[in-house]
């Protein structure tokens, strides 16, 4: 059933122990530059480094006893498999994590830091779907699905649900999409809290699947997507998709360079580290800049792994 | 007169319309890696990206109006001039910066964006006391030293008034130490809020004129310091070295390898930026785990302006 605010409200309970209340931080500068009021919530500084420590947390926390001691399992190019390894150690139980061979090293690195057990696949849906089909057959693990599973978009729901707490009133409240936990949740807490705020979702041009999905009101898939955003190359999901078409006001895409260049910002003005895909949000407002003209609009900054050895900024400077 | 808890109160009062409160940060693997309970006071994430803005705000707000109106001038290798520029702004003054020709480009593009009106000269500290000289007859503005000035002093021990308002006790207080005026502004706040609490400041070994003079009870020059932590390369004050050497506990150096290895587990792991003098206290707790084993520890981050086109964990492994 999709979560109502109670059910927000006891994952953002439940899983209070297990993860830090992120801070909002502003920038004068960047706020003087696009003329508008931002506001990060930084969850880039959350557990594990990104906001898949709330779902994960929430339906680690969630699972009866006696599905505990077989562990979890999921396929996940990254952030859920670092955040699902996490809480299932702090719940005291295995976790089983399908990953695409592809994955940035820095993600599988920490996956193992948290004691996941890693099985990779071929980075493609099928294979991640087949090869996890298998782990959970193998180890009869509960699967968590990154973001098609509605204490995962629950958990997620709780950043936006602290967000407005901590800023009061948003005209705008904006998430990166990519498979659209963050998104329905945060769409969700902003429906039942400040329903006057519009949701705008930001996703990369070159995978562009939830435009497509959102503007045809069809679950289209992601083909082909290339994009320096590598947590935003999954489809949308059957759970997430309806909540997204219901209650989201738009979907904006942003260019590669946009992409870059709004994480390089956000990096030299606010001191902090953002993955690529954190900065969809602020590259769709630097490329629109007249529909966020005036407005107080709340970011949502979904993680901060990315290798420091490989900068984009760095890249585009070399011969 | 040596600032008193009233004093730095009324500092926090008169800056607070004009600084951010801070977010304390933590990090489970830090802690984990280091057997310690790490608190981080982030002063990156600080107006103007360091906690230099605290001492400007009080110096340039505590200006009588008659004097407001010829500006300030100071001396500064880059953040003291950020943040006194901004300060002035906000004021409605002007400030003229006096900087060393090889202060980092991108601290002297941030001088000008805050409209700060510079004046090169020679990266000794004769050069610089001359050029400010010349520049404050020619004026008419109120000098305002980085830290050898009781303002600047009351402004920097905001830092840790808040911290510890934050954090309630703790066994260690940390900062890094260049010309000692968030160092003894630390010590004097934590002299009157939690006098249990030691101050142990953090110096580079190719920059340790503090640990000298400390140790031998002289202040001591600064002798062609060699150390990527360009914030830390003066030496300490006549107002701050008294302070330093009545409530400070210890101070410790640190190599330049492990000033880096912490600036980079720092972005790492925590997702912030902080500039090499910002990892001076976690390099030195590397260095010496055995001091700070089991302890609750609270470090002040002083600030994140570094150029993100030259870091040095890259630099290393050229061939």
């Amino acid at each position: 059933m999709i979560p109502d605010l109670p059910t927000i409200e006891a994952a953002a309970e439940r899983i209070r122990p297990y993860v830090h209340r992120t801070p909002v931080l502003t920038s004068e500068g960047i706020n003087h530059l696009l003329n508008s009021t931002l506001f990060f919530k930084c969850e880039n500084l959350q557990k594990a480094g990104a906001f898949k420590s709330r779902g994960a947390c929430n339906a680690v926390f969630s699972l009866p006893d006696d599905l505990v001691s077989s562990g979890v399992a999921t396929h996940s190019s990254g952030n859920h498999a670092q955040a699902l390894a996490r809480a299932a150690r702090i719940r005291g139980c295995k976790a089983y994590i399908v990953m695409p061979e592809t994955a940035p090293r820095v993600k599988v690195e920490a996956v193992k830091g948290y004691g996941g057990e890693i099985t990779f696949c071929q980075p493609t849906l099928a294979s991640r779907e087949e090869t996890l089909r298998a782990v959970v057959e193998k180890t009869g693990a509960t699967e968590v699905h990154p973001y098609n599973d509605y204490r995962i978009i629950a958990g997620q729901a709780t950043a936006a649900l602290e967000f407005f707490n901590q800023t009061g009133n948003l005209d705008i409240i904006m998430t990166p999409v990519g498979g659209g936990g963050l998104l329905s949740g945060t769409a969700l807490s902003t429906r039942y809290l400040s329903p006057s705020t519009q949701v705008i979702a930001a996703e990369p041009a070159n995978a562009d699947d939830a435009f497509r999905s959102f503007n045809t009101k069809q679950l289209l898939p992601s083909v082909n997507p290339n994009t320096i955003a590598d947590g935003l190359l999954t489809s949308l999901g059957t759970l997430t998709f309806p909540i997204i078409l219901d209650y989201v006001y738009q979907i904006i895409t942003a260019s590669e360079a946009s992409i870059i260049e709004a994480m390089k910002l956000t990096w030299e003005r606010m001191k902090i580290i953002i993955e690529p895909s954190s900065a969809l949000p602020l590259a769709v407002i630097m490329e629109n800049r007249d529909i966020f003209k005036g407005k107080k609009v709340g970011i949502i900054l979904s993680g901060g792994n990315v290798s420091l050895h490989n900068l984009p900024w760095l890249k585009q400077t070399r011969p």
